[in-house]
């Protein structure tokens, strides 16, 4: 007997009929003698129709307010997961964050986890129930409801699997797994058997949209291994775990893009400490995600200052950046949204020497410029014209050899 | 300044647009330097449509499950009125429940109040805001969710209005107020100005649909003056209260009717202790709630054993009862599902001869044949054919000289 948590996102749950689909799935691994934890996401577009309604009724609505709100999306879905269940003759009982005890801090709409008090869940195991937890969301010390961001069911399981010492954490969703790239780029690309934490971290962070990073994060450390597998078929999936054999690294896993990226520069920037700081705390104030940095080598002490941010934040982020930059004496202040990002993601690659090289070949065969290079110790990333992004995926796909 | 607790029911809060009216209708009540705690039902159809959905997964789903579901309809309204309270410049905060420390037993479906802890309420109103609570809902020792029951909203305000000290609790509703009779059925009824508490429980116990009876019994025991009205106009309602004056005392105030009465004898029953009660304890546990009961008088130590129940509950209620009175050795056991209910209700009927006698001659007149007879103190009840009620409650509204 094994304790697995499971989680079934928004489009797994979304009519009576798929609930119904996924309680027998859930029904399959209690027969086999497990104890079952599952969370679910809300129903279908349920969150995006409530966030409408909100903004018909105040153009900027209250985060506390929002929160509490789009709570209930979770709570309908687990409450109803929980009927379907128990009409195929199985115990089961639903919990709210507040009840699971997943207790968060009050940073509304995307709060972390502090702590999970497992006592209810595992009571409720003991008594034979197959408990099924609200994702998503989470309770303050002060019983204020918040949640935890979008993709936050992952982290709800991951958590969740963290603290009952769970042997597994299985993600069903509506891809088949971790791919070589996004499938609908590169017909060819290949599902990954297995993936380690690094590389996946990396492929959600860089663009791939299979997994939330912080759930990644989270089972990174904690070693709990991770499957991510499609909700209407049987096929295995990918387990993203930390063990990955010796013989799969040290070669590139996959290939990430994100159409999702706006450039400013602050140019001509007097190379001085301080400065970056006073930019970039104004932003984090503004509750701005920037994302890849890049100071180029100073001339004269005079320097530019590159940084990305989703497109949406865009004007927002110039709002902030433009007073600064001119306080600061800089020449001026340029932005560019119409870009995207492509990365070739794979453990080793620091060490090995070539893969830079063959990526930014690949590219420029195709005639794609790069406008900025950022690297880690697992991953290379090029910022390109948001129009060469198709081209760019599939290109890397090919240089790297994916299609197996 | 004075703590004011209003009610809006689930078709004042229809949709957004009807949600912002609520907002300034609330925001006047502030401007007049009171402290506000609003409680609201679900948007329009919510609930309904959250049942249907339980249903369609699973044909009897658990209490607890579909209280949890049910709550989030008003978990909904209430924080969407907060949000179009701070769209218009009020500070607001919603509450659930559980926040608002409605605590109650476990009995889902139709829990009761067993305490108010005002803490947080407090708190915020001390803050300066407009605390707005969902209805219907509260929570157990345990932190589960439990519904009140159908129209627990009023329920809710009530309760929030004794604990608080308010100094009215305010109903608004879809209706201008309680009435003389129900102005779809006798276009000449009219709007009593103030009623008292007794006699509004007779009401909405014996068919107006007006208010929940638990609520108006909270107000009476706690001496809370109860105002309804209208949420869509400022006409002045009506305030139920206990001190109605003298002079308007020892009449009938008004005339209730309930077209969901259906009727079982069991008939030919000896007449000992105990027959009762193992009739009643039994459907007490199938949880059928029995209205009338009316017993004849033996002949020969044999009696007919009368009561109602509601249509719904007509055919479960006779699988209980038919194997007792077979045991019991009664003759059989009848039933009738076409009745309805038309009552008389005023302070002080039965020290006044007359009353009863002025009742059964306007029915006799219109050639309504009487079933059953039940009386109270301030109340005299007929249970007669469904189709007639209509005429009924026209003569008697006539009859009693209440069109003014």
């Amino acid at each position: 007997m094994a304790l697995i948590v499971q989680k079934y996102g928004g489009s797994s749950v979304g009519d009576a009929e798929k609930i119904k689909n996924v309680a027998r799935r859930v029904a399959r691994i209690k027969d086999k003698g497990n104890q079952v934890v599952v969370v679910v996401s809300a129903m279908g577009d349920t969150t995006d129709e409530l966030i409408k309604l909100a903004y018909q009724i105040n153009e900027r609505p209250d985060e506390r307010e929002l929160d509490m709100l789009l709570s209930t999306g979770e709570i309908i879905s687990c409450t109803l997961l929980a009927m379907a269940l128990e009409a195929v003759g199985y115990e089961a009982i639903s919990l709210s964050g507040a009840q699971a005890g997943i207790r968060t801090d009050a940073t509304y709409s995307r709060a972390r986890i502090q702590r999970v008090d497992p006592e209810r869940i595992t009571r409720e195991l003991e008594k034979g129930n197959i408990v099924i937890v609200a994702g998503f969301q989470g309770i303050t010390d002060e019983m204020d409801v918040t949640t935890l961001g979008r993709g936050g069911s992952d982290t709800t399981a991951v958590a969740l699997a963290v603290s009952l010492g769970a042997e597994v954490c299985q993600i069903y969703t509506d891809v088949e797994g971790v791919f070589t790239a996004d499938p609908r780029l590169v017909p060819e690309a290949k599902r990954l058997p297995e993936i380690g934490y690094e590389e996946m971290l990396e492929l959600a962070t860089y663009g791939a949209k299979v997994m939330h990073s912080r759930a990644v994060e989270l089972g990174e450390l904690f070693n709990v291994p991770i499957l991510v597998a499609s909700s209407f078929n049987d096929n295995p999936g990918t387990l993203i775990h930390g063990g990955v054999s010796m013989e799969v690294r040290n070669k590139v896993k996959g290939i990430a893009h994100d159409l999702d990226v706006a450039k400013i520069t602050v140019v001509g920037v007097p190379d001085r400490p301080g400065i970056a700081a006073s930019i970039f705390e104004s932003l984090a104030k503004a509750n701005i995600s920037v994302d890849t940095i890049v100071q180029n080598a100073s001339i004269n002490n005079i320097t530019d200052l590159t940084f990305t941010v989703a497109k949406s934040q865009l004007s927002k982020a110039m709002g902030v950046v433009k007073p600064i930059a001119h306080s600061l004496g800089a020449r001026e202040c340029v932005s560019d949204a119409k870009l995207g990002k492509v990365s070739i993601i794979g453990t080793g690659m620091q060490n090995t020497p070539g893969y830079a090289a063959r990526m930014f070949g690949a590219l420029s065969e195709k005639g794609i410029n790069i406008e900025l290079i950022t690297t880690s110790e697992i991953r290379i990333t090029c910022i390109i014209e948001e129009a060469k992004v198709k081209d760019a995926v599939r290109a890397l796909h090919r240089a790297f050899e994916l299609e197996g």
